[in-house]
């Protein structure tokens, strides 16, 4: 096998063998295939896409490149969950603990976040004294005894992935859809769980711009873990808008306290709702064959609207040696220094917003690593008071900025401006879900 | 400017500035972009080609990268021709001195050959003395004094392309149109002479397998050309089957003073006086508009009947130090140790013949090279005796083979048995000139 073949079948248009690529990945984590031409071969990739067969055994050569998570001393049917990335994206802190509260397990290893905002992993060590870095040994014992926890990601989980992934940040290969979903669906099969339900977030703050190529990965993703043994299924969400109404880490836990408090915001809580309940649906599917998704979704209502979500995140606070009390009165959470009110000066309605820009803003002030090594700072970010479809008025507070730096205010404030298009029209109100996939086929909402 | 936006702008099939291509050229030759990035770039090139505009800013950039070469010492206009590649292509060990006879100028300096067969310069070199390492002054005085000299390539021309060539070697991205074209083209511009002939070569022999592909490349390489300045014209000739009979250094040389004696195989001499007359067409229309291609030819020929172009073909040997009487007795050229007959076991017509492949057989043999610093074995190669059309019964002597390892034989044999196609009835003979192309337009023969 010479790399050069390999290179010259995918501009081809050519099928790779499963033996070429599972060489090609062993040879490129051994380093005996330089980065030059692995970047020719990824943007090849680009342009001739690869087979469903070729890219179920890209997914698992990756996976296998580094350490497989056995999950099995943890008891019961594990789903995972993951997110493609978007502004505002906490409904890992919602959804864990109302799945636990309904008897099932989650047992999450996060990366750390690197982009607008933190990760979920960013956002648990807001909590004052919160701590990611146990050891699998407590991580599996906490999953067994209160049904989650999440912790940062220490095992050497695809490596194949790490060095594919930095080289397609240099070499404009990143938007590849197979790639994408290579990479994702990689660290999904190493991490170990039974099930997965994939949030494939859809418009201007993801990496899918349109419902087409949203689809397009969506499907790919749940052919490839099916292909692997694993149910899959996802769900296609809207982010042309950031989700809910804070950017940034110790707000956003604030805010999912709200949630599971009863107190949220529309929009947020149909989208954690349908995340939960399709969790719950494939994990309780396992046991009883009769259950609904409608039955799963009024479960996970219930444990908002008894507190018993809202008490398993105090117990995997609790559990990770973070301070409850903090939950309790949100106050002690991580405040910034100065905060900032944008005021509107014009009257209207905001016709849209553009979510990657408000992400920028938001990282402005702090909440997010401009670099790998960049420190965050946990009380900065922006409280949206006005979202798409709201009216407006000239002197309306339109957000709320925070920062620990009075001088990052200017730029972010100039950002998150631009991000926010405003007009003498209510737009038409758009849909939070828009698909649904699994080995059934695509459903639309 | 950062090289990553110029691989997405390209990915994206947007157009890069001159600015840009300018930017990118000097940075990667000074090792500010990685090979990894700019193997990137040439795959998204390979898919999303280049503008007019842009290929002439990167051949220009690519030209300027070196030392452009300065032919104003040598009087008159100086035609330089170049050929895509083939082979037994030694067309320009007879154009140089029948153009050279004809009163016209040719200064032409060579790489060395990397492939099956050695280039010019190793061509030449077979000739017992001759020295192909002449310093500039002495090869602007031999063209000033008897109309042509064959140097080797010392001066450091077109550093971008020579780094960009191994690139493209090693990443499957050498079969890009633009890509050749902008190599072709940067090395012709800085090599200095006024007018340009291209002799790009389609056919199982050669990389334009079609001639779709190769008069893209000649249309695309003229207009280069002409929008730098230079007078370019291209002849697309057939190289589905070796040119004439001989593949092999001194092999060809012999070939070669054959045809100026006026003994040669027709196929070889009716490319040769294509080539020829349209160097001279370039060359003498500057100064008599009158002139047309028949009259080139009639000079050409009158070149070689009368003997003239053999004795400047002498004038060149002799001036660089070679043995003139080797070209009066072929006998005194380097000769191979061994030959051996490859007889037909079958009757019929040859119906086709792999060109590539016969020159595999000939670098087998030692005529060529197979890595940079390989040893050229002069004498060894391949006279064929039975080419495309030629009927054939069993027992006939097909191809004599040439070398000085006895043991390379048995696999030169079997390559070249499987590069003969042989069929009940005869082919239909196939044309040598396909296509003319200038800035007049595309001409089909």
């Amino acid at each position: 096998m010479r790399m050069y073949d390999i290179i010259d079948k995918k501009k081809n248009g050519m099928e790779l063998s499963t033996e070429e690529i599972k060489e090609m990945i062993r040879a490129y984590v051994e380093e005996e295939i330089p980065d030059y031409q692995m970047a020719a071969w990824l943007m090849a990739v680009y342009f001739q896409g690869m087979s469903n067969r070729e890219l179920k055994d890209l997914t698992l050569a990756m996976a296998h490149s580094g350490e497989m998570i056995d999950l099995s001393p943890i008891s019961g049917i594990k789903v995972d969950k993951h997110s493609t990335g978007g502004v505002g994206d906490k409904t890992t802190l919602a959804i864990a603990p109302i799945v636990a509260a309904c008897g099932e397990k989650v047992a999450k290893m996060s990366g750390k976040g690197l982009g607008f905002t933190g990760g979920t992993i960013d956002k648990l060590e807001s909590i004052p004294g919160f701590e990611t870095g146990l050891d699998q040994k407590t991580f599996f014992e906490n999953v067994n005894h209160i049904g989650l926890s999440v912790i940062g990601q220490t095992a050497n989980i695809t490596p194949a992935d790490k060095k594919l992934y930095a080289l397609r940040d240099v070499t404009a290969t990143v938007d590849s859809i197979p790639l994408i979903a290579a990479s994702v669906m990689s660290k999904k099969l190493a991490a170990g769980s039974d099930k997965i339900l994939l949030d494939v977030t859809c418009g201007s703050g993801a990496f899918m711009k349109t419902l087409e190529d949203a689809v397009k990965l969506a499907e790919i993703m749940v052919a490839i873990g099916e292909q692997a043994g694993r149910e899959t299924v996802a769900l296609i969400t809207n982010m042309d808008v950031p989700l809910g109404e804070t950017i940034g880490n110790a707000l956003e836990v604030e805010e999912i306290i709200d949630l599971l408090q009863g107190n949220a915001k529309e929009d947020l809580k149909e989208v954690c709702l349908a995340l939960a309940s399709n969790m719950l649906y494939l994990s309780k599917y396992e046991s009883d064959k009769n259950i609904t998704l409608e039955d799963c979704k009024k479960m996970a209502e219930e444990k908002i609207q008894d507190g018993s979500a809202l008490n398993k995140l105090k117990e995997m606070v609790n559990s990770q040696h973070g301070q409850v009390d903090a939950i309790e009165n949100t106050d002690k959470l991580p405040q910034a220094a100065y905060y900032y009110e944008m005021v509107s000066d014009s009257s209207g309605y905001v016709t849209g917003m553009n979510a990657e820009q408000c992400g920028i803003a938001s990282m402005l002030l702090g909440a997010g690593r401009e670099k790998k090594d960049s420190e965050i700072a946990y009380g900065a970010g922006i409280r949206l008071l006005k979202k798409t479809g709201d009216p407006l008025e000239v002197g309306d507070t339109m957000a709320i900025l925070y920062s620990d730096s009075y001088e990052t205010f200017q730029e972010a404030e100039k950002v998150l401006r631009i991000a926010y298009q405003i007009g003498g029209e209510a737009p038409q109100k758009d849909k939070l879900i828009y698909v649904r996939v699994s080995k059934a086929g695509v459903e639309y909402y």
